[in-house]
């Protein structure tokens, strides 16, 4: 068990990293089939013809599954990882068999003006595959307590 | 069959609406246990005293379940949804029940400098519950093939 993280034991320019996970072509296929049915998510040979050149996982895919390694891997926020949102961009697609693990770094930490329990933080996530290439990168605001009295 | 829409098709302005489907408990416990294993997603009791107060789909849920409206309700772009990324935003939480439906505006049509073949599009979608309340919200870049000569 790690101790929770409150809003006081975060600063600018801090680091995490989350352990790796496998991410399979079955699993690939079967969240295509699920959410994102498109030649290029779901088959090998129909896939080769497209902009990816071969199978490859939906981005919503690589952010589900960044979203596991956050909540698994990353940092351990008090409450939770709850955020409303932010930027996402997918650099290099995700293949079959790659090995992820997220990268993480605060930019900015900032108290709530009008709630004294809480403040949020900006978060930038980077998702490499075993080569160190970017897979997915993120900059999120999240919201987290603050210690209680 | 709807013709496909080649990038010679959009404009700026144009408006595209998707059908509505359901998000149902158990799907959004589903993704939770396998994406976003978080007690709000997981469990209406434990849900109550977190900031959702209730029972909530992982945003990533409501991107992957919009995803598939966009694939099978969304404009029919020739060449597929292919989105190299953009900004995300979940102004309401997702909750069992909401029947989901995805409003598509396109904001700015690029032809490609270097690419004669294709261009892009930058286009705003909002994903609303059944009250008309927008859960999601996307701005995103996608690649559009230019109708072959």
């Amino acid at each position: 068990m790690t101790a929770k993280l409150y809003l006081e034991d975060l600063q600018p320019g801090q680091k995490f990293t989350s352990h790796a996970e496998e991410i399979t072509e079955s699993e690939i296929k079967a969240f295509a089939e699920k959410f994102d049915p498109q030649p290029f998510h779901l088959d090998h040979e129909a896939a080769k013809t497209t902009l990816f050149g071969g199978l490859a996982a939906s981005g919503w895919h690589t952010a589900a599954f960044t979203m596991r390694l956050n909540v698994t891997g990353g940092p351990k926020l008090a409450g939770g990882i709850i955020g409303g949102g932010g930027d996402i961009n997918w650099p290099t697609p995700t293949r079959p068999g790659d090995f992820l693990h997220v990268e993480y770094e605060v930019l900015e930490v900032t108290p709530s003006r009008t709630r004294p329990e809480r403040g949020t933080i900006l978060l930038k996530t980077e998702t490499k595959n075993q080569n160190g290439t970017v897979v997915q990168a993120t900059t999120v605001r999240l919201i987290v307590p603050r210690r209680p009295a």
